[in-house]
């Protein structure tokens, strides 16, 4: 199965939690890693590729530099990282078609092959939004008038590479940016939804995005099913959202003790053997488009 | 290493995940455990069995008869089962020196190692007691005039059995239980307390038997240093002490998605490949006495 990662140096940790928790939850698939960054250092790269060399996963490193988004608006306070999700589609190898984006402030608790395998049709995405109603309210106000009827959240993104490649344009893309500049809170997010929320197959946040600060919520709307034992052994993707994170200062939360467990298991790892140089590493892009 | 485990059918299950949290956290360890019950069907004791044998343990049944504790008083609402923590060195092999009994609401979460090899001396136990100053003060008055300085919890009790051999006597804990039937609240525990509080030692409560309860109280009284940070990283033994239990319904608390993990753990071990039987298992008593 394909993943998709994108990072900055500062979410090495939590990638690496992450991905301890799909190995371990998925112990007979293969995976392969693709991570899309613009400034981690040799060193780091070459510690993630060992890490996931380790568990019998391939790294494949799509390095973005400055002529990738060239003719791309930014906003005050984002780079252009806010981008790589959208238009990972055009840096990814031509051979591919889908692959599964997951944030690092992720835990996967259990197989994702049937959120993979997921029918996708003619949908560019699956994702899931979080149902809570306030939130969705705020946010079909917020993008008026793009019609919202479902906030999705961008944490988790089934991508359909093939349906990506014909049907999106990254002009489009830099148009809605540029009229928009005030209203976009979570860029990448906002863009998703605002563009495409209508070429989106919905997924079951419960299973595959359920949002950890909301255990009451869920529990409570589910009439209960949704407890403690049903998420253990049936949500796919925990998803730490919101400011603060499980691996800060300042924690709490339900799944508090859980996430530290994951994070020792992935630093056990750490320390483990050093296995040989893994030569199906890829350094260079793997498809490098300087002007999309 | 030697494990004890004294039990009834309801607590089967909770004693797997004990026992699944102990193998996981201690994989180049060996493991014999002895279990003394009373009841538990042969079904029972065979799927324990080949459970125990598929982590690389080994499993002796110490069946506890009639005529065990023939002459002991029984107290209104408690089985003779009281008894067997305080007196399990007499149907344990002479040859054994040392056993960790452990309670089954509890998990493992680090290697045991270091607290199986602490240093008794002539103490006949290392215990824990919980330091909450309300709940010290309680046994403290109830228990007059025996004298408690601290109320060590039972449910973690590394024995040294060639001492228990030495000094104890079973009928002093029968003359104790005869004069003092009103008093006793949780016997065992306030047996071992009101005889054997000065032969205890003591051994550090946030390491070896964590209160699940109390995660707030030993931050705050550690200012901040016993963090769940550290409690996954250094805690050995979380025990969910208190009506409560984390398998049960109702249940909430720090510690319930770490529990439900565990359970998980165990719950694949079950469906797992069945192994062959395990020609080491004993049946019966490995020392039978009818009359202590």
């Amino acid at each position: 199965m394909n993943i998709l990662v994108t990072l900055n140096a500062n979410y090495i940790k939590p990638l690496k939690v992450m991905l301890k928790s799909l190995f371990m939850n998925n112990e007979n698939e293969c995976f392969d890693i693709y991570l899309m960054h613009t400034s981690l250092k040799e060193e780091e790269l070459e510690s993630l590729n060992a890490y996931i060399a380790r568990h019998g996963g391939r790294l494949f490193i799509v390095k973005m530099d400055d002529g990738c988004f060239q003719d791309a608006p930014v906003l005050l306070h984002y780079t252009k990282e806010m981008y790589f999700r959208l238009l990972a589609y055009k840096f990814l190898p031509e051979g591919l078609d889908r692959i599964l984006y997951l944030d690092p402030d992720i835990l996967v608790l259990n197989p994702v092959r049937k959120l993979y395998e997921t029918e996708l049709g003619d949908c560019l995405y699956g994702a899931a939004y979080h149902d809570k109603i306030p939130v969705k309210e705020i946010n079909r106000l917020r993008l008026f008038p793009y019609e919202i009827d479902a906030y999705y959240n961008s944490g988790v993104l089934l991508m359909n590479l093939g349906q990506l490649r014909a049907q999106v344009d990254a002009q489009e893309i830099y148009r809605f940016v540029e009229e928009n500049r005030m209203k976009l809170i979570m860029p990448d997010q906002d863009i998703l939804n605002a563009l495409y929320a209508k070429q989106i197959k919905s997924i079951d946040e419960k299973l595959y995005n359920y949002d950890a600060r909301y255990y009451g919520y869920y529990k409570l709307t589910s009439n209960g099913a949704c407890d403690m034992e049903y998420i253990i052994n049936n949500t796919v993707i925990l998803h730490f959202c919101g400011k603060r994170k499980p691996w800060g200062n300042q924690y709490s939360g339900k799944f508090f003790s859980l996430y530290k467990h994951y994070e020792k298991c992935a630093a056990r790892m750490e320390f483990h053997r050093s296995p040989a140089f893994d030569s199906r590493w890829v350094h260079h892009p793997v498809q490098s488009v300087h002007n999309p």
